[in-house]
């Protein structure tokens, strides 16, 4: 039976990170919310379920039903073959995943540093103050570590031998981080050679390249995560 | 062999999640960095880990190390007996303990909403806006959430009929927030009847009751993630 993914359906936003897990596996699922009457039953399922997620995305697997990215990776990791066999594997390809989902909040809070409910337009000069930060300190600290991780697992890949959800998320993360802030990211990313090179060699994956030219690949804009403001990059 | 929780000493943070979870199973554990050269080992172990964690709390079992609050306390819930046995109802207690981290974090950014680099001082209006829509928005709609999770779950606890880790995470949120917000609180909570009951039901358990009347128990303070402003909470 098919994987049902509920996110919302012009953003790649979180549900992103779920959905490059599925392509990358070449698992069966089914995007609901870009269907017809689909955030209709996005909501839906939200406000009935005994066991209701906080916000999207989930993800159903049968009677199944899994809200929080990076609980949804967790669940899926092995059933996808993008996670280790080892319990201490799988607790480590999670932690890493979890600090991803870190920087991920702290990127959107660039630009809605005071409040999720107001535009982008209504926190201007907080946004620029916070970026800043967040340029100058947050995105060289976070590459900084995904970079030591590299260099203590030769071979690659953040974990073991063999790619796992975590490099694809960390693509996503430095995918997005690119698009909002290309300026900043040329200089930062030249100090995190093996962050790069793994972002490249996902990239090129055949799986995955042929994803990220299909229009089931939504653009990044300005309503995501990752946002391209000019002002926040300078 | 006692378990090894390495967080800084003089705050809960977010270490109180982890110690919340070992003070009530009576699990033998020791608080590393409270003791000799203890904040040195703790940055040593950091440094020199092949799977170095992001940030602290982590913790140590014996070749184990995991960092991340979540991570370890999904690693420790079931050793401890305060996580279901079946796979389905420890995802959900580890989806609602990551909904408790999101509502952590915003709780942070309330009083460093531009960089944690710089003091509160230095980000006073910014936090002042940050509270209000924090305390006006999110506080209602987290809290509201857990109480749609406690109706849903006959019983008196997040999930099934026992106690697990997410309703002491649960009730250390509440601690915060009230210590934080003590006004905004007053009126949120009577919102939450379920959610208040909790609270109060775990700070009764008897180990638990100990626990947070012992010197163990670190007072709230302006250094840590819940901090008193009288201006944010106005």
């Amino acid at each position: 039976m098919a994987y049902k993914l509920y996110y919302w359906p012009e953003i790649q936003g979180r549900g992103e990170f779920v959905r490059l897990a599925l392509e990358e596996a070449g698992a069966d699922y089914v995007d609901v919310a870009r269907g017809e009457n689909g955030i209709a039953t996005l909501i839906d399922v939200m406000e009935q379920a005994d066991r209701p997620p906080f916000a999207p995305p989930f993800l159903k697997d049968g009677d199944v039903l899994i809200g929080q990215t990076a609980a949804i990776l967790l669940y899926l990791g092995p059933k996808l073959g993008l996670a280790p066999r080892a319990e201490a594997g799988r607790l480590w390809v999670h932690q890493i995943q979890l600090t991803i989902a870190d920087a991920v909040a702290e990127a959107h809070d660039t630009h809605h540093p005071i409040d999720v409910e107001l535009y982008y337009k209504d926190q201007k000069p907080e946004a620029r103050r916070r970026a800043e930060a967040f340029r100058r300190a947050r995105i060289p600290k976070f590459l900084g570590w995904f970079e030591t991780v590299l260099t203590r697992n030769p071979g690659g890949f953040l974990v073991g031998k063999r790619l796992t959800y975590a490099d694809l998320s960390l693509f996503q993360l430095v995918e997005g981080l690119s698009y909002a802030f290309p300026k900043a990211m040329k200089g930062t990313l030249k100090q995190a050679p093996r962050v790069a090179a793994l972002r490249q060699a996902v990239a090129e994956r055949p799986r995955l390249s042929a994803y990220l030219a299909s229009p089931r690949r939504i653009p990044f804009n300005e309503d995501g995560i990752f946002r391209h403001y000019s002002e926040l990059d300078a």
